[in-house]
């Protein structure tokens, strides 16, 4: 049997060039650039690549950028106004914080202060309880991007068993109320569970979702299933390695992500695509998306 | 082994002696009732004796009352100008729209109106979005109720393997959402899962929201499990079922609420919690229920 390996690489290119186009339109309906803004607090190295990629992306579909760097030591307080100033800025369309933030910063105190409209995340309750109800409205990159890439090998989760590893709000949550709207049937696994290897060998389709490096060797693996890899590590000698053991599991499986290049590039693309519903939405609020809520 | 049955009796005498006693305090500190207004549209016979119950139930723990009885033919016009008077009404504290509504009925044009912070059967997505993000504020009254009723007989769902059977967004959805919340393990089931029976006897405890009447015989069932069986329905013979064959399975389980007299009284006890919770916060907003969003 073929293995398919679920590379990004062809999915991220069908989307950036959709998302040009429309941002092409954009441009010429309102005389204006969708822009989005990060924060950025601190100066933890993996998050100023991430913001640097993001960035990158967002300039090469026509999407304005910027990143508000913060010293290590900002106040929430001084988050706040940030976040104040860009709430009602009426030029931004997206605003996200980079998270991790650092240590000890009460993150709660300003993640959900993103105004609903411009959370290119989607960490706010009220985008939360939209997805989760099925509504049109602005989703969760990293779950997004998977459901976008199971898509586009035609890998239907209807009627099949997906089993989720981790119930973060930002992954292992969202992405059980995405398959459970695609008539998939849900098994949910965290740091609780006791028969995880049990749970996961169920599932026709495993997203690992842990964060812990190598946590998934064959033994839970069903044979034939799909194993979609969120994690992302960096190895002592400098190797980035995800939450499943690949090469361990490659045989048994009928496709899997790779780590790196699977769901990462994922997760910045469905971001670009939200940063562009959001600018739409806010110069043109649909009936179900503003009025209502 | 002992089988318990999970009655709602006690617990229900114990919330409302508790709910009682909060809106004596209430009605000292703020110089009015709690009110619950409930809309009514059309005669459905089932709706009318809910109806009532509610106001009675209300009544006895000094909630105020009111159903707002329309005709069957009511535009949706015509009660969204009714939500927008309730909406608006200081002396309103908790609204629910009675389902279900005529046949035909748009109920998603309506049913979101409610306030958020009235909505007491948290139907709101931002109310969703709060209780999956585990944030305080308005709960969705079936689920809450049968987490009170288990946590009432010290049935603990910490790593046990929860499966529910449905995915309403009254029941099935935020039920997973609490037992995640809760640290248990959650397998979500419904009509497009292929494999039920293998699926429901996997679990410790078992949630059946299918709206089938007598579904799950003892064949879906693992010795010793736990049952909430959410199912109503009248037979033929005018006697009141669940979804589950209580007889049949009565002999495996452990512990299983009686319908009538288990879910039921526990929905309507919760909806009074509620009604109380909007009032106290409609009064003395707390940090996180009303300032931040």
């Amino acid at each position: 049997m073929n293995k398919i390996l679920l590379s990004a690489k062809p999915v991220v290119n069908k989307i950036k060039h959709s998302v040009s186009e429309q941002v092409r339109s954009f441009i010429e309906k309102y005389s204006r650039r969708p822009k989005l803004s990060v924060i950025l607090v601190g100066c933890d190295p993996a998050s100023i690549i991430y913001t640097g990629k993001k960035g990158e992306a967002a300039i090469a579909v026509g999407i304005e950028h910027e990143t508000i760097s913060l010293p290590e030591n900002t106040s929430p307080k001084d988050v706040k106004s940030v976040l104040q100033r860009l709430n009602s800025d009426p030029l931004v369309d997206g605003i996200l914080i980079q998270r991790p933030l650092p240590k000890g910063f009460p993150e709660k105190d300003v993640v959900f202060l993103v105004s609903p409209e411009k959370d290119v995340d989607a960490f706010h309750p009220l985008n939360i309880g939209k997805f989760t109800l099925g509504l049109p409205g602005l989703k969760p990159c990293t779950p997004a991007g998977i459901m976008e890439l199971l898509n586009f090998y035609n890998i239907l989760p209807e009627s099949k068993i997906v089993t989720i590893i981790g119930r973060s709000s930002i992954v292992g949550k969202p992405m059980a109320a995405m398959f459970l709207q695609a008539n998939a049937t849900i098994i949910q696994c965290h740091s609780k569970t006791s028969n995880l290897r049990e749970l996961s060998k169920q599932a026709d389709i495993l997203v690992v979702a842990a964060g812990k490096a190598g946590l998934i060797d064959s033994s839970y693996i069903k044979s034939n299933a799909v194993v979609v890899d969120v994690g992302i590590h960096k190895t002592n000698e400098g190797k980035i390695i995800g939450d499943v053991l690949f090469d361990d599991v490659i045989e048994k499986v009928s496709a899997i992500t790779p780590v790196p290049g699977g769901v990462g590039p994922m997760t910045i693309a469905m971001l670009l695509q939200n940063t562009l519903f959001a600018a739409n939405n806010r110069e043109e609020p649909s009936r179900l998306c503003k009025s209502q809520f």
